[in-house]
C-alpha cells in the first residue's frame, strides 16, 4: 500500500541527550521535566488542553534506525516480538509517552515524567482521559513476571548515575 | 522539517463500514469484534503478544481528509482544540484505540471493542500494560463535565440503531 506521510507539529525538549541513558518509560522518569514547543501554525489546536492532567505525546523515534522484529526488552534478557514491547526497533518508528501536563503558556507545554530524547519531533497530542484510557487490565503478558524492583532498576537505566 | 514516512504493517477488519455510525471510542464499542491481519513480513513481531489482555492499535485515519484545529467533539457542542480531543481532523492522522485481545492465530489478531473503520491501515501495535499505562488521572479537562449517560449515548452514535 501507499506510503503515509506525516510532518512534525512541534519539537520536544528534554534533559535526555544520551540515547543510552534515557529512562525507558515515563513511570521510570518521575519528576523529570521538559517542554513541548508546538509550531505556531498548529498552536490553535492546543486550546483546552490545559484542563487535562495527563496527555499522550506521539513522536518520531528520530535516532532509531534499526528494525528488529525480535528484541530484548530493557527489563529482561529474553527475545520478545517487538510489538509486545515498547522498543524503538519497530517498523514504523512511532513513540508514545503518557506525560503529566503541568502548564500551558502560549504554544509551549510544560511536561513532567519525560522519557524521550531531546529534540524529538512531535507528531500528535491526545488527551489522556479517565473515561477512555484507564483500562482494567487482566494480563500484562511477560511483564507480569517482572518484579517492580527489577522493572524500576532496569527501567531507569543510567539516569540516576 | 523533513517528512516522516510510514508504511502499513497490516490491515484492520471491523463491522464498521459507515463513517457516520462508528462508535467514537472502544469504551463505546463494547463487545464489537474485529480482526487484525498483520502482513507476513512483520508477523514475527507479534510473538508474545498473546499474553496481553489489551493492546494499543495505531492506525491511519485513511478516510479523514480534513484538518480542523478547532473541532466540536462528538460528546458536546462546543469547539475544542483538536489536540484536546480524539477527533480525526488532526494534522497527522494517527488514530489510537485500546482494544481487548481475545486470541492470536498465525498472523491474525482477534480483537474486541473495535471503533475503527473496516479496512483501516495498521501502523503499529504496542502492549497495554498495568505498569506503564494505568495512570491515576487527576483531571480530564472538558470531559469531566460530561455525564456518563451523555457520553454513552453520544459516544455510541448510531451504532445500535
Amino acid at each position: 500500500m501507499d506510503e503515509i506521510i506525516y510532518k512534525p507539529i512541534g519539537i520536544i525538549h528534554t534533559p535526555h541527550t544520551n540515547l543510552e541513558k534515557i529512562p525507558i518509560q515515563p513511570v521510570f522518569a518521575k519528576g523529570i521535566t521538559g517542554e513541548v514547543d508546538v509550531y505556531e501554525e498548529f498552536s490553535k489546536g492546543i486550546r483546552d488542553l490545559h484542563g487535562f492532567s495527563h496527555i499522550y505525546l506521539f513522536y518520531f523515534f528520530h535516532k532509531a534506525h534499526e528494525v528488529n522484529l525480535l528484541v530484548k526488552p530493557f527489563m529482561e534478557d529474553v527475545n520478545r516480538g517487538v510489538f509486545a514491547t515498547r522498543a524503538p526497533t519497530r517498523p514504523n518508528k512511532i513513540g508514545m509517552s503518557i506525560v503529566k501536563l503541568n502548564a500551558v503558556k502560549d504554544s509551549r507545554l510544560f511536561i513532567e515524567n519525560v522519557d524521550m530524547l531531546d529534540g524529538t519531533p512531535l507528531l500528535d497530542i491526545k488527551p489522556y482521559t479517565a473515561k477512555f484510557d484507564s483500562v482494567n487490565v487482566l494480563q500484562s503478558g511477560w511483564q507480569d513476571d517482572i518484579s517492580d524492583d527489577v522493572a524500576h532498576t532496569r527501567g531507569k537505566r543510567e539516569y540516576e548515575k
